[in-house]
């Protein structure tokens, strides 16, 4: 084994374990602080196992788990954006695309375009892998927010609209956790979570 | 789908968000705060692609991702103990057994069994996958010791006999990286990181 190449993998390994100071919006349900994207992306690599079951078209596990476990870590540079922020939405593209950049080329090039080609899909949306991680990066946030009595939702001043907008692209990858979704929302706003 | 099943699904996802509060010895490398475990499962989960071609036997990369990402969930009623305290190791075991039978059953049947599977491998370290699992769940606080300067070996009053120790296992599930781990403990004795 060519101890350059090892050499070049530890150091990913290093800097990305800056992710878990990278902070979410999102609060832990025991309300203690805020997630990190790195135990945030741990959350939803799990599901994929534990919910692949209701997904609309059959999905490739092993790459859903890789792309989900890869999807946050432009944060390093580029910060996390909160979903519901239009103006930091701007120029999220450019900056996580050079983010993405910088982080997968500390990887020898096979690993670097690998990963990088997983993101990318990730942010295109257009396979089915794509499709159904993006409704579980989507539907945790949901229950630790559900979880917490709309903590993260109150302190932003989110509506209901909002919400059931965010949710939306989860019709194309499950119809059963869309609809369970939306039956979340809709009791989190007779609850008084959401306005 | 059973909606049953799918509350049962949900159930288990909302419970392992604890896992985010259960805090280990392990420093970040920016130093600012204990690792937990759920973005150290992270962590090593990733490793799995990244370093599966180092494994001495070929491995099925799901499942060994799968193993890591749900190995330390029995720490959230048993905590995480410690893997230099002696003590604190002598009813590890069935403290953790029990609460593996709490959290697995959370799920539906068939989830519970294939999930409680997986921890039961990983503990007995009988299979590559398992030993693989292992040798990353060893080489990453290593890792996060080195580049804090041996923060937490400091801390704990670790010397250079318990470490060596601790990574022997790697040897069986990877040449090159025991012998990159034995290096890097080496140059922290050296570099007066390890008593």
């Amino acid at each position: 084994m060519d101890p350059d190449r090892l050499a070049q993998q530890i150091r990913f390994i290093v800097e990305i374990d800056k992710l878990k100071s990278v902070y979410r919006r999102t609060i832990l349900i025991d309300k203690s602080r805020n997630e990190n994207s790195a135990e945030h992306s741990w959350h939803i690599a799990l599901m994929v196992p534990l919910l692949a079951e209701h997904a609309s078209a059959k999905i490739d596990m092993l790459k859903t788990m890789k792309m989900l476990l890869v999807h946050d870590l432009v944060e390093i540079d580029a910060g996390d954006t909160y979903c519901y922020d239009a103006t930091a939405h701007g120029d999220k593209a450019d900056r996580e695309e050079k983010a993405a950049k910088r982080i997968f080329a500390l990887l020898p090039p096979d690993q670097r375009d690998e990963l990088h080609a997983l993101w990318e899909e990730f942010e295109s949306q257009k396979t089915h892998e794509a499709q159904f991680a993006n409704a579980l990066d989507r539907l945790q946030p949901l229950l630790n927010n559900f979880y917490t009595e709309g903590e993260s939702w109150k302190k932003h001043e989110v509506e209901v609209g909002q919400v059931l907008a965010r949710i939306r692209p989860l019709m194309d990858a499950s119809g059963s956790l869309a609809r369970f979704a939306e039956q979340l929302v809709h009791s989190a706003r007779e609850k008084g979570y959401l306005r």
